[in-house]
C-alpha cells in the first residue's frame, strides 16, 4: 500500500524536517492540546493521495476535513489560481471584479429555486454567522433553532449553533440559540422502529420546540442539509419537506448548511435537492472550489434580497468575493461540469462505497450501521450491536477506535474519525479501484484489531 | 490624473461589460443597499494604481479596505502563489506543513516579546473571535471590554466587540462585551485639554470601568493598537503601558487589534511598538500578506500557549494556516524585511504626508485636525473649527463629503472615507512623488468643494 520515495524528490519548497521543527516552534493547531500532537508533515500531495515526510504515500479517503471534493492539484484550478494571480490577486469587496462575477453566476445557476444572489466569506462559520444576521433582519425575530449532532463553525455564534461537544467550552449564553432532535433513527430520540415513523416523530418534535419556543421568536430553523461530520444521518424521505412546510406556516427562515454536503459530495449539487426542497438560505464552503483558496458564502432567495434591495445589509468582510478565492471557484465549477462530477459521486457511492460498506458490515460484527449517498458514508462502530454501545464515548476517543485509524493510517490509507464512527468521505474523483483499495485498507485495519 | 486607454487592452480574463451585468445578477455586498449600488468595475491593478472598465486609471489612496500594503501585483507575492500553487495548494490544519511552518516562524521573529505562537484564521474578525476565547478559558472568566470608536469584524462576537454604527444593527445581548472610552482628545469623552491629561482621564476612566464591572469577571481588554476605520487615534504616551499596568494588576488578559495596524502600515512592524508593550495575544490580517489570499491569525504569549499546552483549545477552522495564504505571507514579509518596507511608512509618513497634510489644514478651514504616523493617516474634516461640528453625522454621510470624494475620484484618486473623515492610507511601498501627486489631489478636490 506505501512507497517508499527518496525523501530529497519530495523536498519542494520546503525541507520536512524543518518544516516540523518550526511546526512545534510556532504553529498553534485546531482543537488540539499543543504539546501533546505529533502532527503528519504532508510534504506533497496529487490526486487522491498525499505523501509525508518519509515518502509513505497514503490514500486521501478524507478529503482532508471533506474539503479537497476534486482531489489534490488538479490542473485546472491549479491554472486558474496562477492565471487569477497573474492577472489580479485581489481587489476590495465593493467593486465589480470577473472572477468575483463569474464565480456568482456558476454557483447561482446550481443552487435551487430562486437563490439567485451570494454573499462571499472566507469559510462555513462566517457564512452561517451571515446567514442568521440576514435572517434576523429579514424577519424581526432573534432565536435560531438548530440540530443536536450537528456542526456549523468555529465562530462564537456559529459555535453556539453547533450540536456537538465542541461547542461545550464556548457555551457561556446561548446567543439566542435553542436545540432540537433531528431523525436519527440508530440511536432514536423518539422510540421510532422505522424511517418512517422517525420522520414523523421528528417533525412532531420540531412543531412542538416551534411552538413552546413561540412561532413569532423564531428568526430561523438551521440545519446540515445531511449532517456531516456529527454522523451523515441522510434525512428520511419527506422530512425536509416536512421542515420546509413548518417554516412556511410559521414565517421561519430555513437555513440549510450545505457546507459539507454540496458542491457534488451527496452525489447532487446540493444535498437539498435528495429531498426536493428550496431553502430560503444555503450556506457553503469547502467543495465550492475544493478548499484550494478559503471560500464560503450564502446563496440568498430573491425574497430576502428584496429586504436588503433598499435597506443597508449590516455586515462585511474585508475579503468577500476575493478574486483568487473565486477563480479556483469558476475552475472547480466548471471542471464540475465538464466532467459530470456529481454524477461520478452518486456513482461512486452507488456502485463502490455502498456496496463495499455494506459488506463490511456483514463480515464485521463492529460495524453497527453503515449510511450514506454519493462520496458521503459514515460507519457506525459499536462493541455489542445489540446495545449499540459505541467503540468510543460521545466526544471522546477509545484504544479500540485508535488501534483502528493507525492500522488504516498503517496499511496507507488516511481515515476520518469522529468519536466512534469512520467517515468515507474520499474526493469526489477518486476512482472505482482507488475507492475499493481503500475499502480493503479498512477491512484489514478491522481485522487485525478484532 | 487620468489616462485614457484602449479598453480592450484591459479586458483581462473577464469581459467588464459581463462583470458588472452579473455582480448585479449575482453578487450580494458587504455594508451596502444592494439595489442602490452602482459598484466600479475593476479591470487591472499594479503596484499603486487601479483602472477601471473605461481605462481611467487611479492613484490608490486607500489600499482598497487598507490591506494592499505592498501594493497590488507585486511580483514577490504573486511569484511565490504561483510556485505554492504548483506544489500544495491546500492541505488540512491538523498536519505540518513548510508553507505553514515558516509563516508562523516569520511573524513570531517580528511579534514583541513572546508571542511565538500563531493561530492562523481566515481574517481578522475570527481572530479576534478566537483571541477572545483564548483570554476567556485562560483567565476563566468571561467579561471582554473593548472601546467605543472601534472596529473588529463581523461575525456576531466580533461585531459586539466593535464600538461603532456598524455594531447597532446586530446588537441583541451582549455576548459579555462592555464598551469603554479610549483616548481621543480632539472629541474627549474627559473635558480634557491636553494629551497627558487625555491619557491620565481615559486611564482612570479604564480603572473605574473595571473596578465597577468588578476586576474578577473581567476576562480581556481588547483594544486596536491605533484605532483604524474608527479614525486613526494613535494613543498618547504612556496610554497603552498605563492599560497593560491595569491588567496586570487584575489578571486581565491584554488583546491588542493589529488588524489593520500592523505589519507596517503604523510605521512599526506592530503599532503597540510605538506604545513599547507588550500584548498577551496580538491578532492580525490584511498586510501578513497584502491581502492576496484570505488569512489572519492570533500571535499567542507562552503564558496563554501553556494554558492550551495539555488541555485542548475548543476552536478551529476548515482553513487554518492555508499553505497558498501562507505562501503569501512569506513572500510579503521577505519583501518587508529585505526591502526596508516598516522603514519606508516611517518616512513616508514623516517626510511627505504628515507634512503634507499639515499644510492643507493650514490652507483648508475644514480641516479640523490631522493625525496619524507611518501610512496612516485621518484628516477630520468639519463644519466649524471652533465646535468642531462633523461634517457628516456620526454613522452617516452628507453631500459635501459626497463631493469631496467625489472630487477626489474625478482627479484619479481613490481616498478611504468614514463619515466626516478621509484616511490617508496608501500602500507603504508608495512614492514620494505618488502621495504628493495624491495630496494635491486632495487640496484640489478640497479647493472644488469649498
Amino acid at each position: 500500500m506505501t512507497e517508499l520515495m527518496n525523501k530529497s524528490d519530495l523536498s519542494g519548497t520546503y525541507d520536512a524536517a524543518r518544516a516540523y521543527e518550526l511546526d512545534r516552534a510556532h504553529v498553534f493547531h485546531s482543537w488540539s492540546a499543543q504539546a501533546e500532537i505529533t502532527p503528519m508533515v504532508v510534504t506533497r500531495a496529487e490526486g487522491s493521495h498525499v505523501w509525508d515526510a518519509n515518502g509513505t504515500r497514503y490514500l486521501d479517503f478524507s478529503s482532508q476535513l471533506v474539503f479537497t471534493n476534486l482531489g489534490h492539484q488538479h490542473p485546472r484550478i491549479v491554472a486558474a489560481i496562477q492565471e487569477q494571480a497573474a492577472h489580479l490577486c485581489t481587489i476590495a469587496p465593493a467593486v465589480a471584479n470577473g472572477a468575483r462575477s463569474e464565480a456568482a453566476r456558476l454557483i447561482a445557476s446550481h443552487t435551487p429555486g430562486d437563490l439567485d444572489h451570494v454573499f462571499f466569506t472566507n469559510g462555513g462559520a462566517d457564512a452561517n454567522e451571515h446567514a442568521v444576521r440576514m435572517a434576523r433582519l429579514h424577519t424581526g425575530r432573534h432565536k435560531v433553532l438548530t440540530t443536536y449532532r450537528s456542526y456549523h463553525g468555529g465562530t462564537h455564534l456559529a459555535v453556539n449553533m453547533t450540536g456537538d461537544p465542541r461547542r461545550w467550552a464556548s457555551d457561556h449564553g446561548s446567543t439566542g440559540t435553542v436545540h432540537f432532535f433531528g431523525p436519527f433513527l440508530y440511536r432514536s430520540a423518539f422510540h421510532a422502529t422505522t424511517e418512517a415513523e422517525e420522520c414523523q416523530r421528528a417533525l412532531e418534535h420540531l412543531e412542538q420546540v416551534v411552538a413552546l419556543e413561540g412561532p413569532a421568536t423564531v428568526a430561523a430553523i438551521v440545519l446540515e442539509a445531511i449532517p456531516g461530520t456529527a454522523g451523515i444521518m441522510v434525512p428520511p424521505p419527506g422530512y425536509l419537506a416536512g421542515v420546509r412546510e413548518i417554516c412556511d406556516r410559521h414565517g421561519i427562515v430555513l437555513i440549510a448548511d450545505e457546507v459539507m454536503s454540496g458542491f457534488g459530495r451527496a452525489g447532487r449539487w446540493f444535498a437539498v435537492e435528495h429531498g426536493a426542497i428550496t431553502p430560503d438560505l444555503i450556506t457553503f464552503a469547502k467543495g465550492v472550489n475544493s478548499g484550494y483558496v478559503p471560500l464560503g458564502g450564502v446563496a440568498i432567495s430573491d425574497e430576502i434580497y428584496s429586504t436588503f434591495a433598499h435597506r443597508t445589509y449590516p455586515g462585511g468582510l474585508t475579503y468577500s468575493g476575493h478574486p483568487l478565492a473565486c477563480a479556483a471557484a469558476v475552475a472547480t465549477i466548471c471542471t464540475m461540469e465538464d466532467e459530470d462530477v456529481v454524477g461520478r459521486a452518486e456513482r461512486l457511492g452507488e456502485d463502490v462505497l455502498g456496496p463495499g460498506l455494506r459488506a463490511l458490515a456483514e463480515k464485521h460484527e463492529r460495524i453497527g450501521e453503515v449510511r450514506g449517498t454519493g462520496a458521503f458514508w459514515a460507519i457506525e462502530l459499536v462493541s455489542d450491536r445489540t446495545t449499540r454501545e459505541p467503540l468510543a464515548p460521545y466526544g471522546g476517543s477509545s484504544p479500540e477506535m485508535g488501534a483502528i485509524v493507525k492500522g488504516c493510517q498503517e496499511r496507507g490509507m488516511l481515515p476520518f474519525v469522529n468519536y466512534n464512527r469512520i467517515h468515507v468521505v474520499p474526493p469526489l474523483t477518486t476512482t472505482d479501484d482507488e475507492a475499493r483499495e481503500g475499502l480493503a485498507i479498512l477491512d484489514a485495519a478491522l481485522d487485525a484489531t478484532a
